[in-house]
Order: structure tokens, then C-alpha cells, then sequence
């Protein structure tokens, strides 16, 4: 007999990070990473778990969000569930009262996300595969029957797209087994966060490089002579062929992200990240134009597919960076790397938080075996942060993400790492209170 | 001596009108139109009263929103509030944590917008004004201040808004007079509702051209046979004269949207609004270039200036429809206006709601009054539901808005309406629960 959804919990899970300046950067000086995590009980076998990532104050509005949403699913058998997770996704984010407060996007969006992650957790867990490989598994027809089309349908066609991931299903095998062999590529983000000294990034650096990575990516944007400073730093220590990328986090304006750029183009930065406003779609395709052949890169503010269409649509993005709880789960993700490979923009996610490695390391593996079929210009984020806390963490090997085995969506935090960072009455706050 | 805000209290406000279908489209079949409501308290005179719109469900999130962003402006001296206005606004929307959970979008900037609201409020009482007039008593520098240029400045430069309002300077205390002598022109939309019959919208109608109203507003969306047999009602029952607008609540894709307003054309409608999703920048230009001269109106989902500034730049937009609520209150707003002006674009600001007529009357006026100088393509939206709960209700006037006199921004609601729809524990609640 079918399982039914019978309770979901959501917890205010943060960590201290601001204490040590990691994730420092010009628009955000000092987060705390935090998940509203959620578990779904059923009335027999497994539970499913999923989280939405915020960077401290505010995680309890995600919290009490999903406890919005959480009753258009509780009641719902599995099997139903599971036969269309296109209408799940639909339920989930179709409320007519609750999509005022977007739509599609911000606190509402965010706590659907963490919603839809759970359910595909426990579909994972119910399958006995990883996410990816439920992904991969699918045929072309079950993967658009995925995606919300309405707002899509114009730049892409959901028959093209079926077309489109029928091309590339002849290769699927071929690149498992390949994924299972050498893993995804990787960069490493750990290096360059702004709160850090000159040193300790340089030291940072030279293990990275020792590590075998190959690409490197700094924070910028809190004043230009710094920038320009650790730009060449970061440069002599990588030598002239590894690739630098550029991160603004949104704090500047269309015209001196083009100003600055030029003046940074001296270091050979291969992406500007988040040059200015998130929602400025027309902005960084002037920025684009103007500082060509630098790439420009965006997406971990990108608030879903409508705004991911445009920015394609109007060449405004050289990488695509979708965020795992920024976007409703893999419902809305299959959609944008469906437009993006339409749109030949390759596909590198956003993962600098908590458990954002652990989630795009899924859909990357997918994207490569089922929809792009390319490795060419892209490398998954990878930030050595808080993977301790995870049953099934990331396995990294020689820069590169290896594929998941466990069933699920490799989100499921550790009891005693929920214990000590629920907050404000975990030890990790009650022994040290935030400021 | 300045006084201090010492607490700020906000209450979760919820009116059943659901059960009646006002307000239902096709995209909100039924609303319960509701109130995120702040009071600020000092610890000496006047309180600030402010609150933001949503439909229902979901509002206890903007309550906790809030709370949420409180702290940033309990214990600031109302003397240093006041003395600028742009830096509370940043203050208020920039804190680097909250600011994730948006940026500048859903619950988070919802939030922002009740208690930006609730500061011009008090503004306005300290000073013995309308909100309106304290923002056309400002000189032409004091205006340009209170806006965020960061993201707008490569559509408009400061210095060039700052010339604009300079050049119609000379014509304010006329079109101050005009105003207090006639009012600002409304539509309504009151007949048009999805959830209402034939022979309800029929006569509905008739009485508000008694009334001398001379534009019209229509649902439309559900169904193109139900749309084009109550589109030749209107249209019919009002004349040829008359303007008819229609509203498809963001449900179309863009192909649809121009399909069917190539049918719904035979009507003549003025505008279509919100034909997609409100985020579709690329979508509505599209829209707007295909079905012309049917002009493309959007805006009361549009999440802040950014957008607005796209979708003037692309040409998508023949009527600036901005929220009071959706925008973070008049520092926002009054960006938008200068942007809309500079691109020869009307602002019809969305009133369908509770207390939004209220809100909008006060911007409207302003506009004319200082930033666009004309009335030409100018209609202000009036609904004709729960005015009776403010303690300062709009004034109507043979189809115009007569402009408000008591000092603040007209919001604050009567102690006995807040206590008899609060949410869940008042009697319009206890009495009929929700469904």
C-alpha cells in the first residue's frame, strides 16, 4: 500500500559562520548560513528531507512559509505523487492566496523549493536512486511532463524540447559511465572571499592549486584599488593558464560594472558574477556588450525559469548559475537547463552555502548526461564548507564532484548537527549568542 | 525634543470577501482581501499607521516579515528619520541577511513597503500634512534624495530627474488648485469581477454610469467564449464612447495572450493588463508590438523600480501600473514616476485591494501635481469595497478622487474594524470560519 504524507516538520537550522568571515563578500559582509529544513513524515518507510538556504535573519519567515504550503501536501499518497510531479509542482506553487506574495518568488518561492527538494528526496529513497539517476532514467516524455510550460512555451516548445532530449538519449550510458569514472569538474571558491587577509588568500591559493584545481574565483566590488590589488595577487599565484573568475555580488551599477571591468581585464577574469542588480536583465546585456569576451555570469538571485528565459532570450548571460533553493527544486531547474542548452549558454550552479554542493552536484551529473551532453566551459561550484553535517556528504576527487549512490537528494542532516545549530536554542547559539 | 520610535506593532488583518467573489479573477478565484497592519508607537505623540496588501493566506508571513525588520528602525529619533528620507529607506531594505530572502522581492519587500508606508505616515502627521503634499512641497533635490539610484541611474541620471522636476516647478500651485477644486479622474472595476453574473456585471454597470464614470475595467482569462460574450455585454452596455479595459491576471502564455486579444479586439479595449507573467519583461514588449494599438498596462505584481525600468526601456509597457505595497513605499515609487515620465509612459497605479485606493490617491495626485503635469491617458483605479473600515476614507466625487486633507497617508484603520478582522481570533473569523 501506498505511503501518505502525514506531518511535515520545518526547522530554523544556522550556522555561525559570520564569526570567521567565511562566505564574506560585498553585499553580504558577515552571513550566517542557514537552512529551513524540512522533514516529511509518511505513515510507514522512509522519510524525505529537503532544505532552502538563507544566510541567517529571515530563515524563520522560510520556516513559517513551508508551514503555508505544507498543507497542499500532507494527505497525499506517494504513488499520486510520483506518477505526475509535474502537478505536484503545480500544487506546490499555485496556491491562490499564498502566489500573491510572489509570484514565484522570494520568502514564498524559496520555502517551495525546500518543499519540492524534500519530495524528491523521497522519491530517491523510495526508488533506491540517487536523484540524478532518477533524472537520467526518465524518458524525454516524463522529463517535459516535469516542467510548467505556460510561461516557457515561447522560447522553447515543450515538443522541441522532448526532440531535443531524444538527440542526446542514444549517449546517456556512455556518459554515466563516465561521470562514475572521473566525475564532474569543479572550482573552488574557498580561496577568495573578502573578509579574508592577502595571506591567508594566498596561502589558500597555493593548497588549492596543490590540491589540482583549476579554477579559481575571487569576490570584488567593495572598493576598486583592493580589487585590483588581489585580482593581481590571485593571478601571479594561479599562473597565466588557470581561469580566474570575478564575483560583484550586485553592488554595482550598469555603468561601473563596465567601468571596472575594464580596468580588471588586465587580470584575464574568464566570468564577472552578479555585476549589478539580480533582476537587471537588459543591464548585463549592455554589460555584456561592452566587456566582451569576458563572460558575464548570473543566476543564485535569479528568482525563476520567466527570468532565466530573458536573460537568454536577450544574451545577457555567458553562464548560467542556478541555485538549487533559489529555483522550486528540479521541476523548475530541468526547465532552465532545457532554454539554457537551447540557447548554447552552459550551465555552472551556484553551491556556496550549506548543502548547495550537496544538491547541484545532482543536477550537473543530469544536465551533462541527459540534456547539454557537454563538458566544455563548465565547472560546478565548490565550496569547502559545512559538509560535516551531512549523512552523505560530497566526495570530491581531484577537483572534481564524484556521483552520489545514495538514494535521495544527499540532503539529510546529521541529528546532532540539527541539535546543536537549531537556533536561537542550539548550543552553537546558547554558548555563543549572535551580536 | 524628537521623539523616539519605541515599538512597532503589526497585527495580521484578514476581511472574508471571498465569500461574496469581489475580487475574484482568473488567476485569484478568491481572495480574502487582508492587511500586514503597523502601528508605530514613539514615546510622545502621534502614532505612524501603515500597512501592506495581500489576499489572503500567507499574510502571517508579512507579519513576521515585520517583526523581522523592526529592529532597524526601533530607537531611531523620528528628527533624524525625517531628515533623510533616502537613507531610511536604504536602512530598511539593505540589511545584508533580510536582503537575501528578496533581494527587493516577495514578503521580505511586502514588509518593507508597511513600514516605509507607516514612517511617511508619521511623516505626514508630524508635519500637519497629507503625504501627498509634504512630497510636492519638496524641492526638486530633497526629491531626487529620497530614491536608491544605484540600479536606475543608467536609464535616468539624478542630475537629469533633478531638471525634470525643475521644469515644472512653475505649474505646481496651479495643478495644486485644480486638484482641490475637482479631483484626480478614477475608473472602476468594481462591474467586472470574474465571479460575478451577467446580469450582476449588467447592472452594476448601468448604475456606475449613473454615477458618471466613463472607464470600465473587465476580468477576462478563464474562458475566451465567457471573455468575448461579456466583453460584447460592456461593451454594449457602455457605449462606444467609453473606455473598456480588460484584465487576464498573468494567465496567459505570450502566444495566447496575443491570440486572444486579436479575438477580444472587435471591443476595443484601451488596454490589456497583466497578459503574462508579470516578470515577462521580453513577453509583454512582445505583446505590446503584436496587438497594437491595444496598449500592454502591468505593474501591480511588478516587485520593484529595476523592473520597471526594463520594461520602459523595452518598450513593453503603455501604462505604468505601480502598487503601493508592491513597491517599498513613496521613495520607490517616486523613482518610477521620474523613470515613467522620462519615458512618456501614463502611471495608472493598481487600487484593487484593501486600502489601496486609499494609498494610490495621494500618489496620483502627487504625479500630476509635480512630476508628469498632465492628466492626458491618466485614470486612477477605484474599488468600491472596505472603505468603510479608515479613518480617513477617500473621497469620491463624480468619478474623481478629491484629494485628502488630514495630515499622514490615510491609512489608519478604525479600532473596532481591526478587532473584528483580525486574524483568526475576530468575529468576522469566529463568527464563519475560513473555509
Amino acid at each position: 500500500m501506498s505511503a501518505t504524507i502525514t506531518h511535515v516538520h520545518a526547522q530554523d537550522i544556522r550556522f555561525p559562520t559570520s564569526r570567521a568571515l567565511d562566505g564574506s563578500d560585498a553585499m553580504n559582509p558577515a552571513p550566517d548560513y542557514s537552512a529551513a529544513y524540512v522533514t516529511l513524515h509518511t505513515d510507514h518507510g522512509p522519510t524525505g528531507h529537503g532544505l532552502t538556504f538563507t544566510i541567517g535573519r529571515g530563515n524563520e519567515l522560510c520556516v513559517a512559509a513551508i508551514d503555508a504550503l505544507a498543507p497542499l501536501l500532507v494527505g497525499h499518497r506517494l504513488d499520486d505523487l510520483f506518477a505526475d510531479m509535474g502537478a505536484m509542482w503545480k500544487r506546490l506553487t499555485g496556491d491562490s492566496q499564498l502566489r500573491w506574495l510572489g509570484p514565484e518568488k522570494g520568502v514564498i518561492h524559496l520555502a517551495g523549493a525546500a518543499l519540492v527538494n524534500a519530495v524528491w528526496d523521497l522519491y530517491g529513497k523510495r526508488e533506491g536512486k540517487p536523484v540524478w539517476r532518477i533524472l537520467a532514467d526518465m524518458t524525454p516524455e516524463e522529463t517535459v511532463r516535469l516542467v510548467d510550460w505556460t510561461y516557457l512555451a515561447d522560447a522553447l516548445d515543450p515538443g522541441e524540447a522532448r526532440e531535443r532530449l531524444e538527440d542526446k538519449a542514444a549517449g546517456r550510458a556512455a556518459r554515466i559511465a563516465e561521470m562514475e569514472a572521473g566525475g564532474y569538474p569543479a572550482y573552488t571558491t574557498s580561496a577568495g572571499w573578502l573578509g579574508y587577509s592577502d595571506d591567508k588568500m594566498r596561502a589558500l591559493c597555493e593548497a588549492a592549486i596543490a590540491d589540482g584545481w583549476s579554477h579559481f574565483k575571487m569576490k570584488v566590488g567593495a572598493d576598486i584599488t583592493d580589487d585590483l590589488r588581489r585580482a593581481a595577487i590571485l593571478r601571479e599565484a594561479i599562473g597565466p593558464e588557470r581561469k580566474l573568475m570575478m564575483d560583484a555580488n550586485q553592488v554595482w551599477s550598469v555603468d561601473t560594472a563596465i567601468a571596472n571591468m575594464k580596468r580588471l581585464a588586465a587580470y584575464e577574469p574568464w566570468w564577472i558574477e552578479e555585476p549589478t542588480s539580480p533582476d537587471d536583465i537588459l543591464g548585463h546585456g549592455r554589460i555584456a556588450r561592452e566587456i566582451a569576451p569576458i563572460k558575464v555570469a548570473t543566476g543564485e538571485h535569479c528568482h525563476n525559469a520567466v527570468m532565466f528565459k530573458q536573460f537568454l532570450q536577450a544574451d545577457a548571460l555567458g553562464f548560467c548559475q542556478i541555485d538549487s533553493c533559489r529555483l522550486a527544486g528540479p521541476n523548475e531547474i530541468v526547465g532552465v537547463l532545457l532554454l539554457a542548452d537551447k540557447f548554447g549558454v552552459p550551465v555552472c550552479p551556484h553551491a556556496g552555502g550549506v548543502g548547495l554542493c550537496e544538491y547541484v552536484q545532482h543536477i550537473s551529473i543530469y544536465d551533462y548526461v541527459a540534456v547539454s551532453g557537454s563538458l566544455e566551459n563548465r565547472v560546478l561550484e565548490y565550496v569547502d564548507h559545512l559538509h560535516e553535517h551531512f549523512i552523505d556528504p560530497v566526495v570530491m576527487r581531484d577537483g572534481h564532484y564524484m556521483p552520489p549512490t545514495a538514494p535521495g537528494y544527499s540532503i539529510e542532516m546529521k541529528p546532532d548537527s540539527l541539535a546543536a545549530h537549531r537556533f536561537p536554542s542550539g548550543e552553537a547559539w546558547t554558548a555563543m549568542p549572535a551580536a
